[in-house]
């Protein structure tokens, strides 16, 4: 097993990265300090297939990259693309094909050690989980904010990021893995299922593997609908004191929400009647959907079988 | 039920909170925004039992406040604790005495709607959960810093944060638990029991009351040392590159893993032999144990039974 990844470190990749298949859009980001301040030139998208080398250079300052390594437009890999895009931050997109188990290849775990995505390249230095690229982001690019820039502002943004991760994502993820996962999961042969089981670097995430193939038991499967719930509840009461989740403005909170609940929750669970429980909630999420840099977010490839996508519910 | 927390808001608690038995420190905290920087003054520590309406006063802005609301030096109480001393803030302390359940007091949840401690009250502003607060600290007192200033740093330390707060606190705490609030628990009458589990405002919190008092089982138990030992040696590994846990300074990462591990991992679970196998962890434990701010707040009002100390392990 591989040691997790315990700090940022420069990317070991091959290379390009470059398949024919895998890049959905390639982008360049150019930037120079200036005045401590960062200038980011707004590049227009480049044609795809275009090799890194091709990225364009400015006369005053170096050429930087942002890399950003995905899989399909939803959950941990959307919450950290719409920000890049909202941001106006031009960015090399990197598929990587979970169907395939690409997050678990030697070439990925050199970049990430937990064998996660998404992860973020920025000149080379590696980040990883979605909170904290995306606060990543907000330091490094602050020109277009969305992480309050008074203090309190940014508390109620954190309160919110840290009950969406610590009290939502893991138990809408859960009825995302039983279903769709778990398909994936028993359709692989048992012995050929050992070998990738043995891939995974992280204990809790072979576990989580390793349950989705035998099925998640019913108990956890309404503990985690409990929760869900209690989320879609809170959410509901604060969108009747508030515009948005934590407050006036559109923020990181109301992406992390969106990614990992908002989006499908409606259509993931009927028997919920998110329409008629939590009308706010539902015209938040088409407020949401309707902006253009989530639109162009939700656009990108998605290689789940059509049958299985619930996890994109209504947002498109 | 009360609605959770959802925001932060202006505090409703009865006036002066002021109980000769709760506070062990009155102090005060006076600035005044001058050209976009706060300007802080120390003030020396005032006698205990002044009341809040002698708090003093600076000619050219508005007296401020800080209020820390904790219960014990150790886990939540102490991560918030030790960064306002850290960072040389005065404070008023209240102390919330845990073995009464004052957390779940209709004043207490006047102030913080979740029933938990620790809370900081700035200001009027409330602001909940450890890790948002020493955020929101760096945000406001930027003066001496405990969360690196370059963006990468910060990355690391977040990474590291969300690290411990995710798979690191829950697991100590269930041990902890297990021993002292069972006891706790198993001393109440039945009934009466109920009527305090009808106060706790998180149905998560009030689950795990309820499993205190009937005992955690033993599958359970076993997996939550099961992640203490991947965090300690997570934690050990790291220590053989850099000096502190999110590189090479000292940072709110180690004083999160202190509070919630680090200060109590060797005496909780001497079957783990933390000092054969984590030699690296146990210098780094006695290097932030002898930080003059640390045993400052270790110092601090504990009124658990000395012999269900466990919490506090190797620290005092």
């Amino acid at each position: 097993m591989r040691p997790p990844l315990t700090e940022p470190k420069l990317a070991l990749q091959p290379a390009p990265l470059i398949r024919g298949w895998a890049l959905t859009l390639i982008l360049s980001c150019v930037y120079r300090a200036h005045g401590g301040k960062v200038l980011l030139s707004r590049l227009s998208f480049l044609p795809s297939q275009m090799a890194s080398s091709e990225l364009l250079k400015r006369p005053n300052g170096p050429t930087v990259t942002l890399k950003y390594y995905h899989a399909e437009p939803v959950a941990n890999s959307l919450k950290s693309m719409i920000p890049l895009i909202e941001k106006g931050l031009p960015y090399q997109s990197v598929y990587i094909d979970l169907h395939k188990f690409e997050q678990h290849s030697d070439w990925f775990v050199a970049i990430n050690p937990e064998g996660q995505v998404p992860v973020l390249e920025h000149d080379g230095i590696i980040i990883t989980h979605t909170t904290v690229i995306n606060e990543y982001l907000e330091d490094i690019f602050p020109a277009i904010p969305l992480r309050p820039r008074d203090p309190v502002g940014a508390a109620r943004m954190r309160y919110w990021n840290k009950f969406i991760d610590e009290h939502v994502m893991n138990h809408v993820s859960m009825h995302g893995w039983h279903r769709m996962i778990g398909i994936i999961a028993r359709n692989i042969e048992s012995g050929e299922f050992d070998r990738l089981l043995e891939r995974i670097p992280l204990p809790d995430q072979r576990r989580k593997w390793r349950t989705a193939r035998s099925g998640f038991s019913p108990a956890d499967l309404a503990n985690a609908t409990e929760k869900i719930l209690y989320a879609v509840d809170k959410v509901e009461r604060q969108l009747a004191r508030t515009e948005w989740i934590a407050g006036d403005h559109y923020t990181l909170a109301d992406i992390n929400f969106y990614s990992h609940c908002g989006m499908m929750v409606e259509r993931m669970f009927p028997e919920l009647e998110i329409g008629k429980r939590c009308p706010r909630l539902v015209a938040w999420r088409q407020k949401l959907t309707a902006r253009p840099a989530v639109a162009r977010a939700l656009a990108a490839e998605d290689r789940t079988a059509p049958g299985l996508r619930t996890w994109t519910g209504h947002a498109r």
